[in-house]
């Protein structure tokens, strides 16, 4: 008997509190298979209310909670420590859209709901929520928010945090901060919103938030171009973003080691171009314009960009058919990767310009310590966010590759750390990364965010763990 | 003799320090005439280390410091308290351009830098820094960041913070934050630049700044309107937005009674329209597209809004200096008003679909409470930000309208407060508004904040009495 529980299940519900332990597996378990750590018990509160119910009740007990929503975390960021002594807790139940301001573009819904959901609701109401990345099917809005997601319109439109107005937050004592304004311009003290964003639920639990909408394109272009350096690629990137930054949406990248996994891995995948080559590039332009001629500003650049040597070959989509084709082969590469064996996964960043010393540099470090190793990087270059994931030499014990993980990875974060980069772009700390962030951030940025930490969850029960080192 | 001040002069040598009460006394006013408050001595380091040094003497001592940029702050952010014991940290020697980065668009600027030397710096390496405001040729960048300025480009570009990607500051305790990283995407802990955007000096003093840039736009195209109704405000503003929101970099309202104001009392303004309307709107667009055909886009919406109703008249600039004629009346109402006697000014925020009705009921509270009092709202009402100011009746005593201003700002607070809005959209907190703060942000959002004082400033001496009620 756990009387814990017992109390839970007393303000829940029996439906809002899991504890047997076919139930609460998949809480503890992260989809990369890093983590398998059992929580104590799941609860799933179907309001804010719930959730500050159980917040207090596990306040007064000083029993940890760790946020979970669609548990797609990179980094392990959702699951429980392993003592088996925390409570998950589950915003899955609070999956209401709450309201849609057209007018404004404002959009309020519930922590629980999925990121796809989000982007349907404000399709259905002619709005366009521009954030998009691989996990949205499954990823829900609290954490989203609550690791800053990034991906694809990041170029465009900001980081998640760019689009947040307002949230709500049940603090780790259990009083609700009603945060949920929508207001473009609001100056008054400090800006509580990006503290929670990207917090990694160790402030408090986001019960739900208010997001910036943008009106719906009406034309969207999508091009696949083969590229003869990566220097061509930056430079192809610089041309557009010159001639129309607001149309850039997407500026993807993918090594040619890349898509060659792709191709050899995927089935039914192809290269949209006649010839292969060095380095690729999805780009996606949109427009709200009725007179949007998407078509002459690419041509036009990639002209220029053919004549000055920066270009080998382009295609652009003539069906919607053939830009989800396009974007298929680049959301797949995770996929692709993990059928060629072991990898090991690097999400970095440096300033745009600084690309090509970072691969440069870190493919002469693979080729002197981990010989066979392959570079396959992609990623979002026009934010200088790579994927520097390396996967096993073909033919090579995957365990063996894998345990040299940690070694790699420092490796990597050292040639960033030279370059003024970040040693985690979009996926945050987690359970995984906390080592980093105790080795590559300062001492007073450290303390900094350990005395506000201390400040607002001063028991230490919300999320403990995650980002800093216990 | 001071001990304390004595000690700065050895570290910050003669020029570093001033003491002589003709040289210290415009640091203790503010340009609006509202406080007039002595310091103790100002300090004027020349680098981060020079600050740092001071802060630590300072707080050695407990001495109370307050971190001066332009002092340009409508709401007494940036002079000293009553008792004439604290010290005013000027940054304006700190004004060097570090580094542009042309290809990553970012510009690296201290803390005194202009912002317009940082606009003009940014033009130079052929970039564009979106940040405008009416006092940027004396406001400087660490003021603009630490009460994350707004202005006339928010609409397209974000305030301030939005624009900030790394920041170095001094603490409280004289530790140096190295947070100069010039990355679009860092998910590495909590988004400390985020707390010191807008935290109006009260955690620490920025001294330097890496700010995002845009491409430069290669036209423009600025129209002035005259509409029948605020709907038909709100009307025009949508189909613009929703035409081509990627080219609308403002949108800026003027109400009848401030253009009549205007066109008064500022020698050689004009009515740029045949006729007076009862609303006014001036439009800029602008594009980085060689093609970029703005006239026909504005044609365009301009001829279905005559069409629905929703506009009397329109005048689109043909020259450059008819454009700088638009931006002059608008830039001027405050001049303007100034003229007409004593006003009360509110600088509020509502979604922007309640625009309509903050007006409607502002104006019907004033004619019960004030008759007589004139409304002379203008602002940027694409963000939903609005200058509600109220200019004395004609004949009226101005002292004694005066008197009347904090009353008057809470009914308009009270309305602010029903509609969801905020009572400082972009001058944030200072000294003036403090009682608003304590007023209309909840207990836990304020327990929030003041934790988070406490943690980073324990002794409460930077910029003590600013935003928090002592």
């Amino acid at each position: 008997m756990d009387e814990l529980v017992d109390q839970l299940r007393a303000i829940l519900g029996h439906g809002g509190v899991l504890d047997a332990a076919g139930d609460i597996a998949p809480y503890g378990t992260d989809w990369r298979g890093l983590f398998d750590h059992r929580p104590r018990a799941v609860v799933r509160p179907a309001d804010t209310a719930g959730v500050a119910a159980a917040v207090r009740l596990c306040a007064a007990s000083g029993v940890a909670i760790v946020p979970q929503g669609g548990n797609t975390s990179m980094v392990g960021g959702a699951v429980p420590g392993t003592a088996g002594s925390q409570i998950v807790l589950s915003l899955a139940r609070m999956n209401a859209i709450r309201t849609i301001d057209r007018s404004g573009l404002t959009l309020e819904i519930e922590a629980g709901v999925t990121l796809r959901a989000a982007q349907l609701a404000a399709e259905a109401a002619g709005a366009f929520l521009p954030l998009s990345i691989s996990a949205e099917g499954s990823a829900q809005i609290g954490g989203v928010i609550s690791t800053n997601a990034g991906g694809n319109n990041t170029l465009r439109f900001g980081n998640t945090r760019d689009l947040v107005l307002g949230l709500e937050v049940v603090l780790p004592d259990g009083r609700i901060w009603n945060g949920l304004r929508r207001l473009r311009k609001d100056n008054t003290g400090y800006a509580l919103r990006h503290l929670f964003a990207g917090a990694e639920g160790t402030l408090g639990i986001i019960t739900a938030a208010v997001l910036r909408l943008a009106p719906m394109p009406r034309s969207r272009i999508a091009c696949f171009c083969g590229l003869p350096s990566i220097g061509a690629v930056l430079d192809l990137y610089r041309r557009l973003r010159d001639e129309d930054e607001a149309a850039l949406y997407a500026f993807e990248y993918i090594s040619g080691t890349a898509l060659d996994l792709a191709l050899r891995h995927l089935p039914g995948a192809r290269l949209p171009l006649e010839r292969a080559a060095a380095h690729y590039v999805l780009v996606e332009l949109a427009t709200t314009r009725r007179a949007g001629d998407l078509g002459a500003t690419l041509e036009t650049v990639l002209g220029e960009a053919l004549d000055a040597g920066s270009l080998d070959d382009a295609a652009i989509a003539n069906s919607e058919a053939q830009r989800l084709a396009f974007w298929s082969l680049r959301e797949h590469m995770a996929d692709a990767q993990k059928r060629a064996g072991a990898s090991i996964k690097n999400d970095v960043s440096v300033p745009v310009a600084a690309v090509p010393a970072l691969l440069a540099r870190a493919a002469d470090m693979l080729a002197q310590h981990y010989p066979g190793a392959r570079m396959a990087a992609f990623g979002h270059i026009g934010d200088g966010n790579i994927h520097l994931n390396v996967i096993q030499p073909e033919g090579a014990d995957p365990a063996r590759f894998e345990a040299q993980g940690d070694e790699l990875m420092e490796r990597v974060n050292t040639i960033i750390a030279d370059l003024g980069g970040s040693f985690s772009a979009e996926h945050g700390i987690g359970l995984l990364k906390r080592h980093a962030f105790a080795t590559w951030r300062g001492e007073v940025e450290r303390d900094v965010m350990l005395r506000i930490k201390a400040a607002i969850d001063p028991a230490a029960i919300m999320n403990p763990g995650k980002i800093f080192e216990p």
